[in-house]
């Protein structure tokens, strides 16, 4: 289904067009580091060449390419948050060097190809909000043929994990049901009308808020109870937008607690800097948002839950089926099956298991 | 300018999609218990009649009016809520009467025309969502000449308060802006950007969110330290869209407490059921969201912070000029312009505050 521009916007732009949001992300230190030394450790990428920012924000990642001698830095936003970039790069003396234009960059157009694409376009779980699409969409138009992506890979993670997530998501549900019951009781006593036919409904619409919603977690890396497990590998140079409209994997992960609760899996991503085959950076830096007790991001891991916990032991393996597809409704939300197996030490395969979820 | 159905859709309607938010409607006791009097209290306008119910939501609405007597109920719902509509009159038996219609009630086209109409449509501060529109617009295609309105009448209010939410929103803004200092420095310091340019759009964007923008409160009565004022009065019969867009008046408050602090206004409403002049009701039932220590609604109160605080005194006059519009880019949310000025028992008149404030 097409796009309604105004939609999207109502949805998703809207929340980029405040400075308290842009100032979230420029205050993720982990972030930050990470596109700051790519940029200033590869300055050979940067001196003399020409910059597209897919999603300029604030203008952060257009103001380190002009520090670090781009000749022409094109910088794109589709929100109001355009206003304030170019402010900055006027504040920053730059305006020679940036262009900043307000537009989707499906829409605008620039004077000529560049050397460079670079983009902070990684969503939760790396692709959910879909902007990733927008990056791919410029690449194919406005990149040279032997320019390169900033970040230029990108990975996908999936680990089981412990968590007291599970139980506390049970007792949301079953706290909204008792309610529910009460609720009932009372509609019918003084108002006369009895809603029980509306309690399926109701549990299965609190099933999926409480339940089969993924969750925002900042793990520790102690809860990761598994190996993890590579979901996606994206070269970003090649990817196409039909690559990443569904994830799907079978992998497995081995269980390395001795004995421990499988509460659900965690999921995150990592993106490098390394150039291309032709072009590659002098310094690979990579960004990661696995689990961390010191270096955490504000994109934290997503978190499956399962209901109920799983005993297992270390040696176990945990057999998954990945599969994660566009929400119908709304493009940069996502559907997820998740079925999972457990070998046991004996070779015994317990029964599969199968889950949905949303990442809304 | 023209509203974008769709996006109507992803900022407003979606909210009704779901039974966790109609449960929280029909758990509002004074809100039940005020639509369930006026309609078997007054059976004698729905026995034998048709009765149009817009925005039937989970149809409790239509089902009171067949259980009252109706021939024929005509239940409009915008949302997929209306399915669950049509299932929970079903299994109250009222299949043969009730109809359900998804659709907006824009959209849709009955087979007559109703004697009554009942509609839950207020928002907060009542005009909020400006759902009213579309009842208005119900009303002048669909009601017969002497057809009567549930609710007949609505009146706004507002009046003097004292509240620590204004301290406490100041405290909020200084932490943002502290907070934003800190960054501003690290910023600097670590990534070689100064942003100091975009000091002053932020701290514009944390005032809006955390000074300007109406809070909904619970208002204690204790907390009301002047007379009420009606800032509007509306007879839901002939008032026309026009006339609700934009709500202007003067009023005047009598200080009550003895020495207090004036820390902003309260907003709130009425609505009544009285039937029509020719066809007035047995029982006039009136349901109020004024601040209330046992009665509370749903919709509590909408505040209006000042900063600073004002010493006042019994006997003093608050001279208040109110002047609500809709914002423009959606027809749903509110601005208001405050003006006031305290007229001390000397006859002395402080000088006029001008304020601006949003409901989002
Ligand atoms: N198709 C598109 N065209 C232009 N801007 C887009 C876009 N899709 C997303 N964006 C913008 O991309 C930004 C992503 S957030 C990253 C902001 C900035 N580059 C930084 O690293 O701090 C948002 O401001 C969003 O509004
Ligand atoms: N133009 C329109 N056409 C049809 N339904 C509308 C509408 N505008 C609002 N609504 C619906 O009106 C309902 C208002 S809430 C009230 C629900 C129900 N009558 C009750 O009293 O409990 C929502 O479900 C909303 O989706």
């Amino acid at each position: 289904s097409p796009v309604d521009k105004e939609v999207d916007f109502a949805n998703y732009f809207c929340t980029y067009a405040f400075l308290f949001h842009q100032k979230e992300m420029l205050s993720d230190r982990v972030r930050m580091d990470a596109y700051y030394n790519s940029v200033f450790q590869n300055k050979h990428h940067f001196v003399g060449k020409t910059v597209l920012d897919v999603g300029t924000g604030s203008g952060i990642l257009a103001i380190w390419s002009a520090q670090a001698g781009a000749r022409k830095v094109y910088a794109v936003e589709a929100t109001k948050m355009a206003v304030h970039a170019g402010e900055l790069v006027k504040s920053n003396n730059l305006q020679d060097v940036i262009e900043v234009i307000e537009g989707s960059i499906e829409d605008i157009t620039l004077p000529e190809k560049v050397d460079v694409i670079i983009s902070e376009w990684m969503g939760y779980f790396l692709l959910r909000e879909s902007m990733f699409d927008s990056v791919i969409y410029a690449r194919d138009r406005w990149l040279k043929p032997n320019g390169v992506m900033y970040p230029s890979h990108a990975r996908m993670y999936l680990a089981p994990i412990r968590s007291g997530l599970s139980d506390h998501k049970m007792r949301d549900y079953e706290g909204a049901m008792d309610d529910w019951h009460g609720f009932l009781k009372e509609t019918e006593a003084c108002y006369g009308v009895n809603m029980n036919v509306l309690t399926k409904p109701f549990s299965e619409e609190q099933k999926k808020y409480y339940l089969q919603t993924s969750l925002w977690n900042s793990l520790h890396p102690n809860q990761v109870i598994g190996t993890p497990a590579i979901l996606k590998e994206i070269d970003c140079l090649k990817v196409t937008v039909e690559d990443i409209l569904k994830v799907e994997a079978s992998v497995k992960s081995l269980v390395t607690k001795e004995d421990t609760w499988l509460s659900g899996f965690g999921g995150w991503f990592d993106v490098q800097f390394k150039g291309s085959e032709e072009n590659p950076a002098e310094c690979n830096v990579e960004l990661t948002t696995a689990p961390s007790q010191d270096d955490g991001t504000h994109w934290g891991q997503q978190v499956f839950v399962l209901h109920p916990c799983v005993r297992v032991k270390e040696g176990e393996e945990v057999y998954v089926n990945f599969s994660m597809t566009r929400a119908e409704d709304n493009h940069r939300l996502m559907k997820v099956d998740l079925g999972y197996s457990i070998k046991q030490s004996s070779g015994n395969m317990l029964p599969r298991v199968e889950k949905k979820f949303f990442i809304e």
